[in-house]
């Protein structure tokens, strides 16, 4: 059961479980069109309706063994605009699945958290999942928060909890104006010959994760049952916006317009994390190399161009 | 301003804010009896009305210049019960209140925390603000999201934020039926003859404050204005439930019989909280011993007894 399975990262992982053999069931908002063709051999159900009503999430998970929950209504860079909806739409939204699952007498959650944002400012390199957690905007709170809810109920309750946060991902499908989407909005504006617009000196440094690599994470999730409850799924290594600028240039084979803006200020300067405890517990490795994944997006972007 | 002022720990506050010279608004529920008269000549005005709404605690908040928040809906031990009432009510109540306060430009703000709560199992004693958190109960994982909250409002917004994260408060005027009250708890059964029930074997062992300490503690935070925002208030040592019905059976000069019932799992079995940071910021340090303390509570409940 995954809910979100029709987005940038539930699609890829979709289609990862499917290739391990796993029966799904995609839980999606109404209108939101299904990625893909599903064929009659595929073991995949698609369930539309209102997260936030326990009557849709009751019916849409009876049955299931394991839910997967990647659903955000806000975006980092938007949610300090109104905490408040953060909150109510993602907090208590998952309070809300939560009690259904309690009920429903679910085995096991996983879940999708926020590496860029719930650890804040960093004390040091690369971050780990001990470090302190520190979040600078709204979406970076309420995702802890319902890690913290989650091992309570997993105490509570019995349901097996694990959490991903998630560092930067990027790959085919994401949306360009996600906040973490640096790699597709640059890639969006160079091939339609906009300038790139950069939030700061171009010296901010991320963790650019493949969503393939995301994917594998969530399918060793699924069949990991040791102690850990909180892993990070990143590349452990830093690419400044520039870097990152210099790169797509030399993919492209031509030079890109940058124009730079002021930094914002809840802006981390780096964040690059630590995935050692995800490599030891679940043999899980990035394979995919910052470049050819690009290569991979630019591919698919020229692609679905005009459609 | 005070929000909760005519409370067991807001009471004590406002008599020593009164001291001070400060003037004070406090702002209650309706039907909340003040705790005692105050005099033509003290500064205080006394409001009632609905926390949840941003129209009452507006009109209340106008022309303030400082805030002290003091108000809890739940209580540590029943949150579990319903953490989706806990986050409305505490969370988004607390949220809602921040807006009100940057629209009334609110210089600073002051919060109560749960230094019992918000850092679950100790993973070394004393606990000190950094150490991890990871609450075991709902009203934690609450006090924990309004910290981050207040902090990305700190940044957003320029409202100064302390948070004052206190151990387990004892005193005059405290309710016996909460869950940090052992204190007032245990006495006010041994006074009327009754036996006292233990959850667990009696060695869980807490960091019990006294209340002239802690209102102590809010009147040095009214006018700190040093780096740090999260302070432990705590006395820095350890009691027993067994070591402190002993000091009740010497203080009251008789046995007390005692009841042991099986444990709850969401207990923690130690918690004693370092108060380094408070003396080195604020030089604030706890003054009234754990018996001098229990001494001035046996004499209230003794003269407020069948009042």
């Amino acid at each position: 059961m995954i809910f979100g399975g029709g987005g940038f990262i539930g699609s890829a992982i979709v289609d990862r479980l499917l290739l391990d053999g796993h029966e799904l069931t995609i839980f999606e908002r109404p209108r939101v069109e299904p990625y893909r063709k599903f064929l009659d051999t595929e073991p995949v159900k698609w369930l539309t309706g209102d997260l936030l009503s326990t009557h849709d999430v009751g019916d849409a998970i009876d049955g299931m063994d394991i839910v997967i929950h990647l659903v955000s209504s806000t975006l980092p860079k938007s949610s300090n605009d109104d905490p408040i909806y953060d909150v109510q739409s993602n907090l208590v939204g998952s309070l809300q699945m939560l009690n259904v699952m309690v009920a429903k007498k679910i085995r096991k959650i996983i879940f999708i958290s926020s590496g860029g944002t719930v650890y804040g400012r960093p004390e040091y390199l690369p971050i780990d999942e001990r470090h302190p957690t520190a979040p600078q905007v709204s979406y970076g709170i309420t995702k802890l928060a319902i890690e913290k809810y989650l091992l309570l109920f997993e105490q509570m309750h019995g349901i097996k909890t694990t959490i991903l946060r998630v560092a930067n991902p990027f790959g085919e499908r994401q949306r360009i104006e996600t906040a973490q989407g640096a790699v597709s909005a640059f890639l969006h504006r160079a091939l339609s010959g906009q300038p790139i617009e950069i939030w700061g000196d171009g010296t901010a440094t991320r963790d650019y994760i493949y969503i393939s690599d995301v994917a594998d994470a969530f399918a060793r999730t699924v069949t990991y049952e040791g102690p850990q409850s909180v892993f990070n799924i990143s590349s452990g290594a830093g690419t400044s916006l520039n870097e990152l600028v210099s790169l797509l240039e030399e993919i492209l084979g031509h030079t890109i317009e940058c124009r730079y803006l002021s930094g914002r200020s809840f802006d981390v300067q780096v964040s690059i994390l630590s995935n050692t405890l995800a490599q030891q517990e679940m043999g899980w490795m990035p394979k995919v190399p910052l470049r050819e994944g690009i290569e991979n997006v630019v591919k698919w972007m020229i692609k679905t161009r005009g459609k």
